[in-house]
């Protein structure tokens, strides 16, 4: 059994770890930190927890991490820096689901993020943790770099036209939609039920953090800088991320073939057949990210949906898919849920 | 392996039979039918099944559900009827989700479902599958007549009470409110988004079907006949049940030790501590009833919060859980879903 | 033109107030405060309101308020209690939307609130601004408590029943559902999106602030003490409320006709015909309530339905139907509003 | 006062018609026509409008509207083309909501309405019903042809860039989310409140109707055809039209001064301040479009977010706005609604 410990358990993503791993059948729970929780029973924050879970939350200043195998943050950005490198050298594992570690240029990260970064050393070995692109990778980790909710699904909206080569890279558009819970389980205003609900806005168009992430791997993959312009939008559900993806095609390509072969051997990648529509209720609650590709009239556009659920394959499940990976266990284990529809 | 058919699988309680069916480990989906899909792949209309089922819709009239074990019928009421003596010869065993085995009175479900009743024979030998009330008797059964949504969440939380002779039976309230799914897939005008989302009514308040089963299984456990006011809105959520149960107390006694006694041994029945407020998140997607009971200001009047996934512990969950018992299964076997939070 | 202030104009009643007031053709707003935005363009955090108003948000403790011939309180419980004798000292009439002068037993108040209250002596001089019922003491009041939103909703259902007697006064239940906004504009996590949507919970059952007002109401009318037993839910919806109250019938009465002819002067009071079900989108962004009343299977159970918006009629829309009433305007000036639907 | 009927008024255009008409103060309301609801109290129908209207719904066949000084369709397409010409012969001017005379290129409606155009010489007399375009023709038509939801919402936040030549009209996109009601009160799966709850996606990706006539009025304005790319979104919401468009600039220019200048006069053209993020609810049941411009990272992308109300700026109200204008009333007679935010 892997023992895990969660720092940083009171969010979204800190639930979701936790709804997932206490039926993973590799992993014994050990340790959970909340500094506002201190003390208090998880099952009495979480009561869907009830009966499955019998922890408390630790105070982090005292919580016993070394016993881990592997340790997930579930932290603001600015945190599993400064504890990364003292838990790496008690040979405990790292999966860190925010930005600390995301992006290789130390000093873009510290523009866009607005904070000194803490552990540069650790920037270059951190592997960044999307399967689909750096399994190989993940295997061998000792500190893995989750990615971002919008990185997930609009890289891999992307990627296959990227990699074949096919598309004007200069020209990339991602409009993305997200539901309320990526926001976190924060206390502020804009995310109240009575501003969010029946109500729908971007936010963050000048510019958002997940730009220079998702531009990072793109480039990676086309061998040159590529151009994106990334807009967020927050529409009044609670979980799921569609992303809606625009590139301008400059050679001929069978798009539907092109994606279903690069996805086939996948486990948590599903091409639905040409001319569909993907919703993201279709992935509630599961790990699966799921995509379509259109070419509307025939025109050179390819237009590309891709949805995911954003605390799954968005956060907390593909961390577990990471997991999974640097412990050789299936990929699939304890991860393989069916959506929950309607 | 259970062999199982479902007759009728494109309602709400039809998607969510196959949710829970196709990972359920001790069965095999053999046949599952449908007129209007008839021929149409069943992932092609419920796309979150993709990868896990590849069943066709079948042609109600040609199927052949003699070869199965067990069938499910999530059909509307007045279908099950015409069935089953047939099944049943064959022994093929029957849980039916819709309401024609569920009122011993046979006048009085006709009185209430404005149709004859086409089977009386089998109405004496159906078990109402309340497996915290009838569970010996689900052990044996050939024919359950699987309890409405409202009735669960209502007799979840009066039973004990009702048991107890705690409280008079002349002036019970039910005041319940459902999802929205628990009106069904039906293509009608006042269930759509723009008529009920930012929304909230009352309907049935002459008369709702699910009051004469209520005060039949609290009128047993009474050994006499109970009144009851039985109140149901409509809220716009997807999925949950939560019934704000009041009666008025004749006798002193520890209500919360009450409840934990009554449902210690249950499964999927959890008493609350003291002072909660249960939500129906807490049992999203999950086969759980949560109550909490009140005494507000230690008045006279006992107040019990009761709350269940209308689709799981009100529908598809509590059949699978019937099923298990049935075949002596382990009871919590293929539907120990951890609540989707949030 | 009547020249009004508001004092605390940042929450959901504060704007609600400043919708109606723009317009109101007998108002010149001068003032509005906010300690947290003074300086702030008023447009600027109600982008709403752009082209409408061209206030600043002022410091509240240098804002000229005896400029005003009344003022509202939007503010939480405790403000307005520290300033009204001041203000009346200057011929400056108060409407309070929070509870400072609700309850006439300061006691009971100083219990229910848990804070020493600083004005007493208004107190009693403090006219309870339900125009259904005291409509001729607002019109010669210098201070008006302006009801609760749950207050409002549920003695409009029950006063005709109380005022003809024919109900056990021993024996009320008032289950009331609210939408979210009813929680305030406040950045606290139970009301987050990602919280309250596709959810559903009751709240403050062993006892909530309205209760004592609702009974001190109900008990005036009835000339002696009722008891009551007050549930109030919370359901995903932003705006409206919707009681449910039971009563039990000790007389013969024609329930229909009693409320006809109980509400039939009443310009915001509308009795729906027999056998309706009132929706809260019936009176969205409306001053109406719209009642219906039940008597399930003639039995001695009355159900009365009430539905109010509880940003108007149960917050700023009555605050301006007791300003015009004091004010000699026709009740309906400026509050008017057709219910928007969908 | 004008004398005006409602053809078809049973959809929610047609009771955002009434919502609006009802209190215009130049209108007459003389007939309302639906088959289906025939001999029907209006006010029976749609609660909300009690006490403010005192018609019956009237059955088409036998409805005098030729009484009527203007008769507004708020039907299906396909019906107004029909009755259009008899109409106009009578002195009856027509607002028609639905697409029947949006679209020049007859054959090209027909292609995409997938029916026969049954009043071709009409086609070319009807004028585009938007305002910020065609008021002079507008002032003097018999026939106007509202705008769609989306097609107004795209063209006010593309047409200052197409006006002035500033980008490159090859690679226009327009990425839309609309609200539910958007689809109508039809009797329909996907639109049932637990289908599209909770919930996002994309459709008519291949194709969609508002196109073509988002292309016809971006190019008589460019002098030239443009190429578009459109896709079309649910959200869950009720009302509300999101677009957020990008265009490649292919001049310098200042973006917003751009903006303000060419709207500085529109009576419902509202251009938010540089760096905004509008907000759907900011305009709901209000007849004002919002605009946002963009210019990410200062590239040469331009991003425009525009926001309606689809049923107030996106069909009736915009249809309102275009009586008005008919009967050289002052343009925001009758519509000049505050939001309502919450």
């Amino acid at each position: 059994m892997i023992k895990v410990g969660i720092i940083g358990g009171t969010g979204y993503t800190g639930v979701e770890l936790l709804r997932i791993l206490v039926r993973h059948p590799e992993v014994t729970l050990k340790v959970i930190t909340s500094r506002q929780e201190s003390g208090q029973g998880v099952d009495v924050l979480f009561p869907s927890l009830r009966g499955l879970i019998d922890l408390q939350f630790s105070d982090p200043a005292q919580a016993d991490l070394e016993q881990c195998d592997v340790v997930f943050f579930a932290t603001p950005n600015g945190v599993a820096m400064h504890q990364a490198a003292a838990l790496l050298a008690a040979n405990v594992r790292i999966i860190d689901l925010s930005a600390d570690f995301r992006i290789k240029d130390v000093a873009l990260w510290e523009e866009w993020y607005g904070m000194k970064h803490a552990a540069h050393e650790l920037v270059a070995e951190a592997v960044y943790g999307l399967p689909e692109v750096n399994r190989e990778k993940v295997r061998h980790a000792r500190l893995i770099a989750n990615p971002g909710c919008y990185p997930t699904a609009v890289q891999l909206g992307f990627l296959p036209l990227i990699e074949a080569g096919v598309v004007d890279t200069d020209y990339l558009i991602a409009d993305t939609k997200s539901g309320v819970s990526g926001a976190g389980r924060k206390a502020e205003v804009p995310i109240l039920f009575a501003e969010s609900a029946d109500n729908f806005k971007s936010y963050g168009v000048p510019g958002h953090r997940h730009l220079p992430e998702i531009r990072q791997g793109l480039s990676e993959r086309a061998s040159k800088a590529v151009r994106l312009t990334f807009v967020p939008h927050l529409t009044p559900m609670i979980r799921g991320i569609h992303a809606t993806l625009y590139a301008r095609l400059t050679k001929e390509i069978d798009l539907q073939a092109l994606y279903v072969d690069r996805y086939q051997d996948e486990p948590f990648v599903d091409v639905l057949p040409a001319g569909s529509h993907p919703e993201t209720r279709s992935v509630r609650g599961s790990n699966i990210c799921r995509l379509a590709v259109h070419r509307p009239q025939q025109g050179e556009m390819a237009v590309i949906l891709s949805v995911t659920d954003n605390l799954v394959k968005g956060a907390a499940g593909q961390a577990v898919q990471n997991m999974n990976i640097m412990y050789g266990l299936t990929e699939t284990t304890g991860i393989d849920f069916v959506p929950l529809l309607p």
